[in-house]
């Protein structure tokens, strides 16, 4: 099968000029068939602050009422989407902005009430991979906002690593594919004092392992939980690392 | 060749949940292949104000300054037209939402600086329709926002008649094209006074009578020429009505 990568960046990198040009560049020179999916929570609170907003979160995810789920559809869907596509067209990317709604790529369903009303947030039902796996295969780099739908008329907010997540695992049976978290460290750490502690390659026996040691602990758990998930569900091997070391080689390696 | 309509919804109709709703089910409705374009002006000037950002309008186009093309990228892009594509997934339309910088759908030129500095304003220089007729043979209906790109990773602001007429142009070698352009009105009238007075059909010996006799006058005569351009261009025809009466029969009919 041939190569595809999914790439997963969170907001700050695609919403500061300097760190977002330098994104699209090195991901401009990623090689064979990829995938972007982008965060944008710091300006969705921004501009939800500045249109007076309050913006609520509960363990990192945002309560999405009514009000601030047009905020994220315009910023998520607009704002940061189509400055991306903007920026990756001049680079000779042929982007194309997609929300879940679009070609009812990713159907959700408003989160159930439990503890917490999450609001408009969606929970990812069916990944409908057929068309855009046409369109990647025509050329098109497909640029994914984190936002769903629930086939009923409704947008959904949804979290990007789990836009990526389910977007790698549907497009797994067309491609070979490498999912690639990006986050603030440059990959999985030995010491998480030392940045340059990297552990290039993980399968699942040292991952035991290194949590029985207590060398990996928090929220890197379930992360790690995440791909393996991911990898059980056909995804070739998934890499975490820094979002300027997305090429080849670099972060670690979890398979 | 297979028939395909082009639609033109001013702003008004998509930002009124009552109209909008109304539009979709009519547009649903609609046999063949079909497009939407659409505007959104009243919302980018509401946005904008309670963002602090005035609205400049020159002869009803909007002056667009580096803020005001981040509201107009947010509000065209994401906030109107997610709301669109998402309604019509919900009626089975299997809708795409698309700027001018999706897949390098339009790429326009920043507009001169003449007596006017329109600023992030974009003319139109190409329409790259093949990827577009490809989609749209497999059954996607493109829903267009007023938005293009310099392909140097700018978005310009694009007016909504000219995005529908332009894309009309481009389609008419593929498909046979009627190009909707929805106003305020039910047609072109006899008697502006009197709203069934509608002209059923106009050819272009009528138009230059119905302008020498006085009849047709002011706005509605570049509305015409527009009409009689994108004929010249290939397209089939140009029918101008009201959003409420976009199927077949109704309104005026420009051949």
């Amino acid at each position: 099968m041939e190569k595809l990568t999914v790439i997963k960046v969170g907001g700050k990198i695609v919403e500061e000029e300097a760190t977002l040009r330098q994104l699209l560049k090195d991901f401009s020179l990623l090689e064979g068939y990829k995938v972007l999916v982008h965060g944008g929570g710091r300006s969705a609170t921004k501009i939800a602050a500045q249109l007076g907003i309050e913006s609520q979160m509960v363990d990192g995810r945002r309560i999405t009422d009514a009000e601030t789920l047009k905020v994220v559809t315009m910023v998520y869907g607009g704002l940061v989407n189509k400055n991306i596509v903007a920026g990756l067209q001049a680079l000779g990317v042929n982007a194309l902005g997609l929300t879940g709604a679009d070609m009812n790529l990713i159907r959700s369903e408003k989160r159930p009430v439990t503890t917490v009303d999450y609001g408009f947030v969606g929970d990812v039902k069916d990944v409908n991979a057929d068309l855009l796996v046409s369109l990647i295969k025509q050329g098109i780099v497909p640029v994914l906002a984190p936002l769903t739908h629930d086939k009923e008329g409704n947008m959904l907010n949804t979290n990007a690593d789990t836009i990526a997540g389910e977007t790698a695992k549907a497009l797994a049976s067309h491609f070979d594919v490498t999912l690639v978290f990006c986050f603030e460290k440059k990959g999985v750490l030995k010491d998480e004092k030392d940045d340059d502690s990297v552990i290039s390659c993980i399968d699942r026996a040292m991952f035991k392992q290194y949590v029985a040691d207590g060398i990996i602990q928090g929220g890197m758990i379930p992360k790690l939980e995440n791909s393996y998930q991911a990898i059980d569900a056909g995804v070739k091997q998934v890499i975490i690392t820094k979002a300027d070391a997305i090429r080849p080689g670099q972060g670690t390696c979890v398979q």
